[in-house]
């Protein structure tokens, strides 16, 4: 077991990572000193094949755990779900000192960790992520919240959990094209972060399709790693923080033109960040660059082009003016200089974008 | 014009009071260094009165102001109003830097400044409290949220304002019943913690009631002096913050049972606080504190008996146990040991809190 720390004061927290950690929830929730009843909020296909589990690992530990099961997908990550899950955590009596688990992917950990955010003011919660997306992005960070009709994560709040567990053993019932979505955020890590991270997924690749436990675990703390530290760095967001959010502006603004249906979060954010490698030519990136990292998205199995309509253009750019990475009504863009070095907060000119965009056109 | 300083470190904020403070709301705002863009959230009865002149103040200082009116009374704490307070955030394009203005009463100020808190993750706002309970209570400190049906802000935040502006004028066009429902939040200052201004109310209740700008402006920065100190050291309600609670165990009940349509927050809270002087027994009130108390509810026109059938003071109890202030289980009190000096966290058993509600029966 790798264990990665997040440092954020009297709010850092452990981020554990390894096989079979699904039967430890238990007792580990036990040392963290939390209240006697929890709610585990988890999905309709994540539910089946581990709720069982958890809640018999937070019984044995004397915890008294109720289980909230909202429809997979990312249409749950919306404001009439959080709603019923309120009125479920009030039905079971959560107090202030009693914790929420959440036990799925990404939009059960933004969800659930958003409801924990605001129940009673804010109460303890603790990250079970299920896919590899989850485990290397949405889980570790505190940022939490659900999605208006007008754009994604509009809403939302920082809210640090108490624990990550990252489960290993999860990704063997993940289906391929989430696992593959996943990939999407592992090879950010590499573009705006580490080269070496970067060579090794262009070379360990098929291990990785594969889901070798070894390279996995490795990789999964690294990426952990990289965000524990960007995060201690920048919390909410004002600097640093936002290197993460490469390829996700126009990857959001997909998300929101197809209404959070069509693409899941990793092949939105793939799409976006071949964007963005062809933007960030004016930032230093190479045509060779450019290649490299089209190419590891397409071996991963991710889409990079998309068929978009003059109409389907317009909404795009109205999109990404709703994110909200935008200041001063102007979109801010992060841009690579190089494989493992990247540069945030840049204006670029709509026509810029436009071309960009003509180059994932299909 | 007198100003009371919140102290939070970099969350600190002044409260100002004084009669005409609304039209220097725009130009208090620019002092604050925020966004261009930002949005008055007020209600259906407070907005024909004032919402014109904010936004002329604004204006004139150079903001970009909507308007977002929901309809008037506690129903509008609800999750379905926040929602659509968001959806037109999102149509008006409101950014990161942008900023709120809470215009009304409680519940606007308790609404708005959740919309605030969760909007973009957190954007700043400003409170205008028109209404007495307002200006002594809601708008100080922090404290954001919706009810839910199970009870009264089960769901919220912690988010400070930038800015409270009292204005004293707007007591000219207030209710006569919202008024006196204030009173029952300045009353409770006296018990918990200023014996002075206990006794000042009691000589100048009348000077109040004619709303005498001169005691009113005096007493509303005493209240807010109070409020600001308590929260200044303990934000987060972990220890004296509690005390401000004097009363609202029960009152928090009542305004559940009754579906928060038949008693205004302060006629709840003033029942609640004479039950609260009766358990107070215990705690080393005399009969005639609890004589003193009851009879200043009485001058200031709030009601201090309540009738409830034998189910609904089981409902009652029930509402009661799913008060944010419970913990392990057990409902907690905040009790009066003299008039001006209370304890709080004082567990009692449930035979002598239906005593206490037998003092309080039609």
């Amino acid at each position: 077991m790798r264990t990665v720390r997040v440092s954020l004061g009297d709010r850092s927290y452990p981020i554990l990572v390894g096989p079979g950690l699904l039967a430890r929830l238990g007792p580990e929730c036990a040392r963290l000193g939390l209240g006697r009843r929890c709610a585990v909020i988890t999905d309709s296909q994540v539910g089946p094949r581990f709720a069982k589990a958890a809640l018999e690992s937070l019984g044995a530990a004397g915890f008294d755990a109720v289980v909230i099961t909202v429809p997979a997908g990312e249409t749950s990550k919306a404001l009439p779900v959080v709603g019923r899950c309120y009125d479920q955590l009030a039905a079971h009596r959560l107090e202030r000192k009693s914790f929420i688990v959440a036990l799925g992917g990404g939009v059960v950990g933004d969800l659930a960790g958003f409801v924990a955010a605001t129940y009673l003011r804010g109460i303890p919660f603790i990250q079970v992520p299920t896919t590899l997306l989850a485990q290397v992005d949405s889980s570790v960070g505190g940022k939490v919240g659900v999605n208006l009709k007008a754009g994604k994560n509009l809403v939302g709040a920082f809210h640090q959990p108490r624990l990550v567990l990252c489960d290993l053993a999860a990704f063997g019932s993940l289906p391929e094209r989430e696992f593959r979505a996943g990939l999407a955020e592992v090879i950010k890590y590499g573009i705006i972060h580490d080269p070496a991270l970067f060579r090794r997924l262009e070379r360990d690749l098929d291990r990785i399709l594969a889901r070798e436990e070894s390279v996995l675990g490795a990789v999964v703390a690294r990426c952990c790693a990289i965000k524990a530290d960007v995060v201690g760095q920048d919390e909410t967001e004002s600097g640093v923080r936002t290197t993460l959010n490469f390829g996700h502006t126009i990857g959001h603004g997909l998300e929101a033109i197809s209404a959070y249906g069509r693409y899941l979060h990793g092949e939105a954010i793939s799409i976006g960040q071949v964007a963005a490698a062809h933007l960030s030519l004016r930032t230093g990136f190479s045509a060779s660059d450019v290649a490299r990292v089209r190419e590891l998205f397409v071996r991963a199995g991710l889409p990079v082009t998309v068929r978009l309509t003059a109409s389907q253009r317009i909404k795009l750019f109205a999109a990404m003016r709703l994110d909200k990475k935008v200041s001063d009504g102007a979109v801010r863009f992060v841009l690579a200089q190089r494989i493992g070095g990247v540069v945030w907060g840049q204006q670029v000119p709509d026509a810029d974008v436009q071309g960009a965009l003509d180059k994932v056109a299909e």
